[in-house]
């Protein structure tokens, strides 16, 4: 037997108990010949004292992450010496018996959580960043996540199923990793972009109610915050509409934040529509710790002679401002210093305006190009007072103006220390659009399985711009942390959204028409949500990086520090597994 | 709202009650002008009755399987009418609202338990298959063992934890997939056999705890009951010996048991050596629902001038006999019947003696070439009787010999009836041989990170045929069910069962260097075991074969008969996965 406690757990209750503990030498200390060293474990940290003799002599051949057994008796710490800091800090192990299960080397980095240590490096050595305090927890935190999300499902009857993840290629908006198959050679298995296709093949199945923590794969270009392999907390259900999954979903992230956040989320949560949203703060996910909102200036602004704000007017597009706290108060070197943040967004620059902290007066670049009377209204026109600041945009609407006055926003947030660290803001978008527009025509904004809403169902395809989807996601803090949405379950109407996507009856029959098919068997009526769970745990461990709750992550480029993965293969592999094999059609036929 | 009732919940105490369901039409009756439904949801079937008018009418067009929601009052139904077989067979609803939710297709396979329906057609509409009472049951039966399992093992404190599942490839006993990666064109993913590496550094962590169901991938030519994807149910904890893993096993699978089979299993689960397993029952799985024992007769037929036996006997190979009750009844068809079985298990043939039922004389091809005084001595030598027949098997002890003979033992069980199909028998097989022996030298039985036992632990290189491992596997039914050891924590002793194996020190550094490097800072002592959940899911369900407990298999060959993938890829996409790339070694030295 290793050990009889864990060394976190011991309190003056177990003073005079005999006890044999096992652990890392957390740090180790020496007074005369008397040996100190903080045992740690998973449990937490223990002293223990090696008196004298042969014991405290081994002690000192101690090093730190040595993992060791001690046996010993527990006794009080000598008065004054207690740590309150500790939850074992009222008493000590005299140890009497050591034994050295392994040495370690001298370390890379140091288990100290005081300590910064290197991105780079916590990853490549792993499973000693694990060994900290932060680290661990994080782990532990992300399985209790897990573990609440699951009881609440269970309770609600819904059924956990695994779907497959050896699967068809199918476009859902990302590439596909593949995967070839030795045993059908020229044949290639897609790892799934997540598990729609089998979930909604579920609900036809009249399972109901499924869910599934579910590994998730899209070989996208990573960003400091996406990985190639990602999880999400994927749920469907059967005869239920938006307002069941918005409750659901209720129900899960309160459940959570109360459990892992001791805080409780005030119900229910607000819900705005995707164009107000849009509207009011630039973003489809907008932080709602703060309330400053962007201002429409297109009517306004109608006449003006300034070439920039005109030519967007005049073109169909949108002029809209939002004001800076206190902006006026500025440098010059501030000032341009947004231009260069807008350029990085890859804006051509971010007009603005100051006003006066004593008169009120527009200065500034744009004050010289616009109307006496356009001046005069603008500080009611976008609520400013005296001392602000007005950033302007101007362009097409969503994509270029919008989303950089929402850009804007959120930096105004973070420089006017707007944003209170520690509230939390949850909120619902709903009525997302069906469609967007791009060179090539209308594409999913969702997936190409998202019903449209009640009023736009029979007529969608006469107007895709405008049509409503039942589509909803669930923001906190500025960061879309789940979405989903009532699904098609009419072939009928299913083909008609390939129509309006452009996806012919052969490209939908090739790459879905297994779900077409099953939707000819009586599908129900559906819908789901999909939680973004790395995601979320990052925000529960307040961690701003999903790596911190992932135990092995990869890099950027999608490199594992740790095992150097992935690796070139052997001619021998790539003959094996059939890579440079051709397809025959044949196999195929003779198989299906 | 589609429904205020799920439909298999209606009870006499309903009656009265105004309600709305929704569910498929599982059966539609008529009677003079009156129409029935048998109506379907997750929850069970209850019958809708539509009396008269438009309501009825258009019951009247329902075909089987259509989705449909209907109103209606709860009613007793009429004396004499009721269904005991059914939970709600004492009500039934009148409706008076109907409303069609989508229709269906004449279905390709009935939605009844009570029809057989052939495999292929099932997987490949599994969508309608699951809508059967049985395999739903399936489905349902596999969520709950994981939450079995999962709350047991988050009471005793085990942290669940995601490992990578885009990793690097290691030789583990089978072949890898493999996954080309487009932002490091020429070099490749694989996708894991198990997180064995990952949960061994998760103790190196100090997690102490881990567990996860894991997805794991096995490149093997598929027979029936191997899938390219499966599930297991892994398991590491630190400062742990083979006693308290096997205590751990035991609580899980008695969890299990109990709460999903009704079944207590008797404790403790017995234990049999690896080698008291080959030499009682001639497998390391044996089914001990039957106590048939096989026979070593090296020593007894020592001497024998039976080429075949003596041949066996001089090459220290091994002689062996199983009986089979009541086996001289047999025609000589059934006896040469055996022969075939033997030829097609790859055996030359299964040598036999039959012992006559009043005499006891043993007569056969076999009998006439042993002495009198073998003959004399046979059936008490092998424990037969009268009546039974005696099977021989010899050769190189383990694979050849005993092997046949635990088959044949196996297959005596099933043609006598022997096995009590209702009975469970568990089993644990400890003390397995560290290595096996091929042309090619040593190879791990388990794998090259399992510890030899204490005995084994300095010496295991001197005599590696003999050594002994803390290897254990829990077997149910003749199942292997869960396998696991005490793994090396001494970088020092990997290293010489690496010699032992003949992997070199840089072969070993290319392949898994990272868990030697961990190995230098403080790896605790630690162990750990896998169950095989599909198996374990299955045996619980009562299927034989794995694919009733997955929701979307593939079949042989690993072709998956609903969606259809694999499938070729484009030139397009080849290209852009970067297939072709030749690896460029700078590009690792950069990244690493």
């Amino acid at each position: 037997m290793y050990r009889t406690h864990e060394a976190g757990t011991l309190r003056a209750a177990h003073v005079d108990e005999q006890v044999t503990l096992a652990g890392w030498v957390a740090r180790r200390r020496d007074h005369g010949g008397v040996e100190f060293i903080d045992l740690r474990d998973a449990s937490g940290v223990v002293q223990v004292v090696f008196r004298e003799g042969e014991v405290a002599e081994a002690a000192h051949a101690l090093r730190n992450e040595y993992c060791v057994r001690i046996t010993g008796t527990v006794q009080a710490r000598p008065e004054g010496n207690e740590n309150p800091e500790l939850a074992t800090g009222a008493v000590e192990i005299v140890a009497d018996e050591l034994t050295v299960l392994s040495v370690s080397a001298p370390l890379p980095l140091p288990i100290d959580d005081n300590v910064e240590v290197g991105d780079d490096i916590r990853h490549r050595y792993r499973y000693l960043d694990l060994r900290r305090t932060g680290p661990a927890a994080a782990m532990r935190l992300r399985s209790e996540a897990n573990r609440i999300a699951r009881e609440l499902l269970h309770e609600l009857k819904f059924t956990e199923i695994e779907t497959p993840t050896l699967t068809r290629s199918t476009p859902e908006g990302a590439r596909d990793f593949l995967v070839p198959v030795r045993l059908k050679p020229g044949a290639w298995y897609a790892l799934p972009q997540s598990p729609q296709l089998f979930k909604q093949l579920l609900m036809v199945a009249g399972m109901e109610r499924y869910y599934q923590i579910a590994r998730c794969y899209r070989d996208e270009d990573f960003r400091a915050d996406r990985q190639p392999e990602f999880t999400q907390l994927d749920i469907e259900a059967s005869f239920v509409t938006e307002d069941d999954i918005i409750a659901l979903g209720e129900k899960i992230v309160r459940a959570l934040w109360r459990e892992l956040a001791g805080f409780e989320i005030p119900g229910p949560i607000r819900r705005l529509t995707w164009h107000d949203a849009m509207n009011r703060y630039g973003s489809d996910k907008p932080d709602l710790r703060f309330d400053l909102e962007i201002t429409e200036l297109t009517g306004y602004l109608s006449g003006t002679e300034f070439r920039v704000f005109a030519q967007a007017i005049e073109t169909g597009g949108y002029v809209g401002a939002v004001v800076m706290p206190g902006g006026a108060s500025q440098t010059r070197k501030q000032l341009d210093g947004w231009q260069d943040w807008a350029k990085a967004r890859g804006a051509r620059g971010l007009a603005y305006v100051v006003l006066d902290a004593d008169t009120g007066e527009a200065r500034g670049p744009v004050a010289k190009n616009l109307s006496e009377a356009h001046l005069a209204g603008l500080a009611d026109a976008v609520g400013a007072k005296p001392g602000d600041a007005v950033f302007f945009a101007a362009g097409p609407k969503r994509v270029d103006a919008q989303e950089l006055l929402g850009a804007a926003r959120l930096e105004i947030g973070r420089r006017c220390e707007l944003i209170d660290e520690n509230a939390w803001s949850f909120l619902w978008i709903v009525d997302a659009p069906m469609f967007g527009e791009t060179d090539e025509g209308w594409t999913s904004l969702h997936h190409p399985f998202t019903s449209p809403n009640a009023d736009w169902a029979q007529k969608f395809q006469d107007d895709p711009g405008a049509a409503l989807a039942y589509a909803y996601d669930i923001v906190c803090n500025g960061n879309e942390i789940g979405g989903g949405s009532i699904r098609i379950h009419s072939a009928e109407m299913q083909r008609r959204v390939f129509t309006t996507l452009g996806i012919t009856d052969d490209e939908a029959a090739d790459k879905f028409g297994f779900l077409l098919d099953a939707f000819q068997y009586g599908p129900p009526p559906h819908g789901g949500i999909a939680f973004g769970w790395d995601r979320i745990c990052a925000l529960l461990t307040g961690e701003d990086s999903i790596r911190e709750v992932i135990a092995f992550s990869k890099s950027g480029g999608g490199h594992d520090p740790l095992t150097g993965a992935p690796t070139p293969i052997t001619p021998e592999q790539r003959k094996e597994a059939g890579v440079d094999a051709v397809f025959e059609k044949k196999t195929e036929t003779a198989e299906a």
